[in-house]
């Protein structure tokens, strides 16, 4: 029986994270974790993010916009270009290679580090002796562990959608949806949020036609409304998804090679059928297996780990980090929270702020936000400036061709103190980094006014929108 | 005879910054400028960074980069692509409706702020009654206007070479770079600085064999030297740009339709004939008409205007800012001490602080930096620890397809404190942002480390090289 100081049980971005930490930090450090390759002959570290998220789909992300250029943009450059067909293998194929070189890329580090790196599922058996005991199933074989501490970062699955079931074959999930190796004429898609619009522009890149349906009366209710409405705007007149809101899906019917989708839009009832259907409707915490009723680990009514600001359950030494506790679903939260539970394991104070968490979608144009939306500021009484600048008057927008959508600054009324970055626009995930600097360091409005952007970069239009708050 | 309270003299990114904040401030502002259109026959405000620097440039880059994406990264998508044609006229077509965009923009915007906009030529007369002269020659015909501050903005000029002529037909500036209609077969390139490299970059992507001859024995001496050994590597091994260092160019022979040029390396003769042939040894302070020596106006040695910390000139209540005065010739630096100076004459404290003024080098990769090297670190004796993280290991680089390159970070020993961030890889120019934010808040790294970066994206490199300093 193998004795550790720290268990981590899942190793995505949470938990591998949190492994390197406490390895890092002198603890002898294991890291429990059941993803399967996409084979399934052998396993994948990296968990959702790096296998069926937010990687592989910045993969094909890249050619869908490549794909498109050719087709859209190249000729106003004197490019004469002839685009003789498109092979959506090779697109796969190339996204499953830096998948597993960055699977592989954790293997590597958790070597480097010492972290032991067990197959298998971990469920949690109770403490002896101050030690927490945990059975590693590998395929049937069964192991006992044991450590002081215990890291849960089991993550999330996709949210069933009781009308049908997930075969992967013609109704996808993420990992689907992911996997297609050949565009569908018409591809259905169920839920309007970061990754159905994701996917959704991406086939529609290559060449599908893609009608995404929406429960939710409101286009991306989480983002600042402004910033919305302007995505929907584009997406819906200039790159032609079709996205229709206030959706109730009643039923759906697989064919052999189609999905029929029965839904009610405004009081009517209507059909269309889909070569393929995506349902993205939300992800739901993943404790199967973890045997949580057995231990008394505490969940709450929506099945989520409950545990305190610093990540502490309630139960002594088991922690719960990422996606299986409160918080946004984001890969980079649950490794902030990785790397702050393995310091406070080693006695260290870190602190992770929720309110500078970013958060990005990468459409086209891309969108990014940090902080508060002006609909938050106003429901919670905040009075606040506001600052705004378009792409339209930035010099390497245009170069680049990309002259679409704004940075909006929003300040505190009285401060100026800076309460929230909102960006739609070319490489918006990457501008956020700056919005986040400053609302670490609490900077005012000014501030970023004050500080010289590099001419010309994009990153001029915040301080452009900074420059404009009144 | 007009009177004004502030006269800017020079629309570039300096003097026309400085008029909009001036009038912004309640000042009757006016602003001189004797820039003509491409065609001749009309002005053109922006001066050589609208007009014949960043921004066409920019926008020559962007057409580069399709057209060789399309050439070696398409197939490794699944896009089969065939590009037929390349139509340099339309590229300089595309090139030339951006400039003009922008700087009718500026017009605009001078409309919109009151500032008056008065195309000639200014020269300084001298100051009478507390009020400064000035002589606006529009073609032969003057007028004078009096203001009660002068801010000088007459940028710069390219460094002839006294071996030839620029003719912008074979022999070439930036401008003639700029708008080549064909591409030649071989381009000869004398500089090595970020103009010949930039260009060079553009025209070698775009099919010419260039090669580049730099008088220095060192390559990118201002940049770290890791970073210029990396863009070396890059340029010549992968790029098959053609770079000869410590040349001694001994002759120029301009032919009907090539250029020969005879030069000495390592002690041996050597003659290459071009096509073309660019001139990019840098650039001089632009003080033509301004009548400086007319009016006592103090310059230095090397013909920029002396000025003191804050821009003051020898001469009361004028100014100068921008490439005419000491400090890196940057559009942004000049911005930034434009609005300083209009502030100053409305009696506010703003401070421009040259060490976080970030660099950029629109090669490929881009290149980007802010604050010291290692080398200026050890030449001045600051003992320093420094962390780095390469974008292989980066996810949003590999989906990209551009996992080249790394991010540096320097902090001082004892205090942890950012002294120096260095970029080489996609998208520097946008990253470098973040630098400068946390560098003006006087950041350590640690802090880098503990601000959250957004997943999946390459300013994961910052906070990576930061978490790895030691």
């Amino acid at each position: 029986m193998s004795q550790f100081d720290v268990v981590v049980i899942g190793a995505g971005p949470g938990g591998y994270v949190a492994a390197i930490r406490a390895a890092e930090l002198g603890f002898k450090t294991a890291c429990i974790d059941a993803g399967l390759n996409k084979k399934g002959d052998g396993p994948a570290l990296g968990g959702t993010c790096l296998n069926v998220g937010c990687i592989p789909s910045k993969a094909l992300l890249q050619t869908s916009e490549n794909y498109h250029a050719a087709q859209t943009e190249f000729t106003e450059h004197g490019i004469d270009v002839q685009v003789k067909g498109f092979n959506a293998k090779k697109m796969i194929e190339r996204k499953d290679a830096i998948v597993s070189k960055l699977t592989n890329g954790i293997g590597f580090l958790f070597k480097k580090e010492k972290v032991e790196s067990i197959f298998g599922k971990g469920s949690l058996q109770g403490q002896v002796d101050g030690l927490w005991q945990i059975e590693v199933d590998t395929n049937g074989t069964k192991q006992l562990v044991t450590a002081k501490h215990v890291i849960v970062a089991t993550g999330s699955l996709p949210r069933p959608l009781p009308l049908t079931e997930i075969d992967n074959v013609n109704v996808l999930d993420n990992e689907g949806a992911l996997n297609l190796e050949a565009v569908p004429a018409k591809l259905g898609m169920i839920g309007s949020g970061v990754i159905g619009l994701e996917m959704g522009s991406v086939w529609n890149r290559l060449g599908a036609e893609v009608t995404i349906l929406e429960a939710m009366p409101t286009f991306l209710a989480a983002a600042d409304q402004q910033v919305a409405k302007e995505a929907f705007k584009v997406f819906t007149k200039e790159q032609d998804l079709n996205i229709h809101l206030g959706v109730t899906v009643n039923e759906i019917v697989k064919g052999d090679n189609s999905v029929t989708v029965k839904y009610t839009i405004a009081g009517e009832e209507k059909t269309e059928t889909f070569d393929k259907l995506v349902i993205a409707i939300g992800r739901i915490p993943n404790t199967n297996g973890l045997n949580a009723e057995g231990v008394g680990l505490q969940k709450d009514e929506r099945g989520f780990i409950v545990v305190d600001n610093e990540c502490r359950t309630s139960l002594p030494n088991v922690w719960a980090i990422g996606d299986v506790v409160r918080g946004p679903m984001l890969a980079h939260k649950a490794s902030a929270e990785g790397v702050a539970v393995a310091e406070r394991i080693a006695g260290q104070k870190p602190y992770v702020d929720m309110n500078t968490i970013p958060a990005v979608m990468y459409t086209h144009p891309e969108i990014a936000w940090v902080g508060q939306t002006e609909e938050q500021l106003k429901a919670a009484g905040v009075k606040y400036k506001k600052g705004q600048s378009s792409f339209a008057a930035n010099g390497r927008a245009l170069g680049m061709g990309q002259a679409k959508g704004f940075v909006k600054v929003l300040a505190d009324a009285d401060t100026d103190r800076v309460l929230g970055v909102h960006i739609i626009g070319p490489v918006a995930s990457e501008l956020i980094a700056e919005a986040v600097m400053a609302m670490d360091f609490k900077a005012s409005s000014e501030d970023i006014t004050r500080i010289v952007h590099a001419h010309p970069t994009l990153s001029e239009a915040m301080h452009e929108a900074a420059s404009s708050v009144k």
